[in-house]
């Protein structure tokens, strides 16, 4: 039975927060491993990559089978339909209008003593992408990772994608093209983290690295941290609905599910002022689970982490929202935006009865890499400001110098900075 | 002596190499430490806090002592003399105005198919500020951290800092109360970041930690990411001036030695076409050393980190300077804006021979906190941005719904997970 809360209990207060603090991923202790991988990966270069392949992927290349070929690319095109490709080609032009108007602007401008001052903002020169092997290697990510990064003007976009036994998912070659992936090697796990971060006699490092993977692969991104620059690590995905009493229950135990279909440790909650609403949507639940192909995963789901919160108000449901900061939130009633100037803490926000969060996931045009585990409370989800960053400039001329001069001066002193003083002063007679 | 580098040398490349892949900070293994301090602080609170202040600080703290009052503030007033008053609240207003031009706007809008999207940003809503104890607590640190939140728009600003035998820097407190800072603690090390992390029964808890601190304070912010946001880990400061032959060398040499004598394991960096003025620059370090205050850490920091390379042109000097990415970028050359605009990977600017980088510590408005150790490959200074937060939004009508809806569910199909499909099939009916 799903986890039924209501705010109008007396233990209600103790049992939201126990919602808040529960933790639903198992988190490996894996560190040894990936430190060892990496550290091989260092020192051998492409034959520690060669080795791990066979090892773990069952596939034995040489330096020059790493990369896929112009080949294997062509191979990939004709094997996709043609209502994929499609798809994809809708969804990566959705993809990019929205993204390209993230772009800042550079500033730069004289203040009133004639200081001159500014920022400009560059693009990272070359990120690596991991995108994970097997079922879990969705082209719809390999779009919202790698788009962005060719909107803020990365020049060299690598992926890597390990491909068990030398199977690959044809629409992620597709899906790479697309958003104009520069090179992809069939590589996967820290070994590929590795090679990203360090670089190897076939692959060039690059400056950051993106993407999901397994618990090896978020060990792994940890540990170069600091060489590269790297994403935030993803937690299980999760979905809250607000919804009146007006709604489809079919529709709301439609989206509650499609979150749950994602894995075990995902999250659906639905909050609502009707008690008709959530039964209904419990039974819906129910039925619809019984002709899902991810059925059993979605039943684990809802059963040990999914929850209906019946509130008082809408309002109210809003105060919990953003308690909870979700990854994904629906605001499936009447009037949505008088609930979303209330919004606090959110990765992204579906408004209205038409605007499944499943739409998001492909063809909405915002990025479906969001903040999860309630980090939205103080972090956003991939934008194009995850592959750019700020340079400041200021520039001072002699008279400037004798206006700003004086107070750089008395604060290096009085922080006993005695070298900062003269390099002001120093300057100031001239 | 100090390592002497040129780009005509034939072992240069591999001699850059080393200068680039050098460790300059050691890393102390303390996590055990704070991670045991962290536990205890989330099971004792308050009693913790008390304990770990008494042991680590030799001061004895009751609850209701823990946080700074208002009479700590007003003797902390009549300590700071005018000068120095008047000159923190000079660089309060120059960073204040700098920083209140980078808030970025919301958007929204409706496409051509009538789907309307859109992005909100919100401020975090409580935010901790960890200012080291002893001579380490710099009051501009304190203004470069907490004026950009207050832009921000953060409602909630909580400073910690260690008083070590109950002294406290009134500089520190006056620059707190300049900024905005709401609430101030009396605490520091691991211990202050869980506080801020998890709360106590006198400190209620934030979404994200900024500011420096020792080993202990920066594995303590390690651990708790993920409970809250933290900023960068800081390393060691460095400085790269680019300088053409015509530069005054005493200039230059205060300019090095500003960067030097903050740390032994911080590194100054000439770079120069002109093997005259490389020469005298040495001679004017050796000289000036003898009369600073802070004459043995500096002589460290340029013996074992500084260094100087001659280029044969300005423009070989930026290409080493992008490989370099450095945390402070002069460029002490008649024509600057030539330069600038080959600049690729640097955290800040100081554009021509009368801007020395110490009038960016203070006064020039920039934030001073920068990418160190490469990291402005990927990274950028502390800016509003820091503090805010993006939601994304999508709102679709039953028509944008039958427009998006077949590409939504052919991708959903392609990646097996038919709730996602159906969430937006059974919408599209209606």
């Amino acid at each position: 039975m799903v986890t039924r809360l209501s705010q109008s209990d007396p233990g209600f207060e103790e049992d939201f927060r126990a919602l808040l603090g529960a933790k639903r991923e198992v988190s490996e202790d894996v560190e040894a491993v990936a430190r060892g991988i990496i550290d091989d990966v260092r020192q051998r270069g492409d034959a520690a990559l060669i080795a791990y392949t066979s090892k773990f992927d069952r596939l034995d290349l040489a330096s020059a089978t790493l990369r896929i070929s112009d080949d294997d690319f062509a191979a990939a095109e004709r094997d996709v339909p043609g209502d994929a490709l499609d798809a994809l080609k809708f969804a990566k032009a959705r993809i990019e209008a929205f993204h390209s108007r993230q772009m800042p602007a550079d500033d730069r401008y004289t203040d009133d003593l004639g200081v001159e001052l500014g920022l400009r903002w560059t693009a990272i020169e070359a990120v690596g992408l991991y995108v994970p092997g097997g079922t879990a290697a969705y082209p719809s990510s390999v779009l919202m990772n790698a788009v962005p990064a060719k909107v803020a003007g990365v020049e060299r976009v690598v992926l890597t994608v390990p491909t068990p036994d030398g199977v690959i998912n044809p629409l992620v070659l597709v899906a790479a093209r697309l958003a104009g992936v520069d090179e992809v090697y069939r590589i996967g796990g820290a070994q590929a983290v590795a090679a990203l971060a360090y670089g190897t006699e076939t692959i060039r490092p690059v400056a950051k690295i993106v993407g999901p993977g397994n618990a090896y692969v978020a060990a792994a991104k940890r540990l170069v941290f600091g060489q590269v620059g790297i994403d935030m690590i993803a937690g299980p995905s999760e979905v809250l609905v607000v919804a009146d009493g007006d709604n489809d229950p079919d529709w709301i135990a439609a989206d509650l599910l499609a979150q749950a279909e994602h894995d075990t440790a995902a999250q659906s909650i639905l909050v609502t002022d009707s008690p008709d609403l959530a039964d209904r949507v419990i039974a819906a639940v129910e039925r619809q689970l019984t002709t899902l192909p991810r059925g059993e995963i979605a039943a684990a789901s809802w059963r040990d982490n999914g929850a209906i919160i019946l509130v008082g108000s809408l309002a109210a449901a809003m105060e919990l929202s953003n308690r909870l900061a979700p990854e994904h939130l629906e605001l499936a009633v009447a009037e949505p935006e008088a609930l979303l100037v209330r919004v606090r803490n959110a990765g992204s926000v579906f408004l209205g009865r038409h605007t499944p969060e499943a739409i998001g996931d492909y063809v909405g045009g915002p990025n479906h890499v969001l903040p999860t585990a309630r980090s939205a409370r103080f972090s956003s989800g991939l934008s194009v400001h995850d592959f750019i960053k700020r340079t400041t400039l200021l520039k001072l001329g002699p008279e400037q110098l004798r206006a700003l001069g004086p107070a750089a001066i008395t604060l290096a002193e009085t922080e006993g900075l005695g070298a900062h003083a003269r390099s002001v002063s120093i300057r100031m007679n001239r």
